[in-house]
């Protein structure tokens, strides 16, 4: 749903002033995820408090306590905000190149602030089987929701069996990221991506 | 270096005495290992303090202080006493076999008490580089050459090429179990781990 469904829905001035009231709150939450994001930069998860966040947000610390408990939960909410447009759903026509450019486009994620909330947000969710449950149903799945619609488009052109877009093999990639990423450190470019969709996932998709 | 190194070497007092206070040292990390791991499963990361680990071990919070700057450092001497003996070494002349071994010992690691330490540790590793190298030289190293050691046998007796050890596709079962286990919480289990070695890793090690 966007600001706007209210208004073209209804035109009673209930409706617009709820409407009025959801862009004020949505103004606000994206302040305050600029501010979370900002704070992660400058201060690490150690130094993510409250107080912290209200401060470079601009808004009484009241405001983000009433509406998130936790830091744990406040650092989900900005993931909720920078998940809303990426990763690209990118319909080429081509497996091959939307592989390529969800993987990408991936990777510029965890290259920016969201990806450095997401790493926060990791450690902390294994202490913490609710907050667990809403990053699973949150980003998570908008994530798989992006990666299972280019496999279900080439299984629809002919290019994969279903069996091959359910299998193993459809985690390849994502998996090498997520290692390179949260544990060795290795180099993640244009060039591993590549490597990785054209000499294995593409080849072992074909096959299975 | 083990603790009976200085008196096999050599006879003095000195020695001896030195090495009494090496095995008292060693006798104490390890109530102190045993103690982290106890609080992080009964408090989580947030309940991680020095005074609960200090209480736990029955040492003097001196003691811990003196020896680890923050919790993050006591966290990863824990993985430094569990990391001695596991991963296997596994060495059964068939490399399907060896890393099948190598990974379900993984398996075993990660889902016991040093598994959920790594885990709250590399959500603390991304504000603090001095870790993240310790992380990589200690725990990740040992790790790796075990890893290292199942591909180069391999080699040794020419069933896959150096180019082949050296790929991304020697990446690809340590990264399905990264992702399962720090990611999408899916099922981690001996039909998995057979499934990734026989039918994406060892063709594609062969065909490399």
């Amino acid at each position: 749903m966007t600001v706007g469904d209210g208004l073209a829905r209804s035109g009673t001035v209930l409706t617009r002033t709820r409407t009025s009231a959801r862009r004020l709150d949505r103004t606000r939450d994206e302040a305050i995820a600029t501010a979370v994001i900002e704070v992660l930069g400058r201060e690490g998860y150690a130094g993510l408090t409250m107080d912290a966040v209200a401060l470079a947000a601009g808004v009484g610390k009241a405001t983000i306590y009433r509406r998130w408990s936790s830091k744990a939960d406040l650092l989900l909410s900005v993931l909720d905000v920078a998940g809303e447009s990426p990763p690209v759903h990118a319909d080429t026509g081509d497996l091959r190149d939307d592989l390529v450019a969800v993987l990408l486009s991936t990777l510029d994620l965890l290259a920016g602030p969201s990806g450095r909330a997401t790493r926060s947000l990791l450690g902390a969710l294994v202490d913490d089987p609710a907050l667990a449950r809403a990053f699973q149903a949150g980003p998570l799945a908008r994530w798989d929701a992006a990666w299972t619609a280019v496999l279900d488009r080439a299984v629809d052109r002919g290019e994969i069996t279903p069996a091959a877009a359910g299998s193993v093999v459809a985690e390849l990639a994502p998996a090498v990221l997520c290692l390179r990423w949260l544990v060795t450190g290795r180099e993640l470019d244009t060039s591993v991506v590549e490597e990785i969709v054209d000499r294995v996932v593409l080849p072992l998709l074909r096959g299975w």
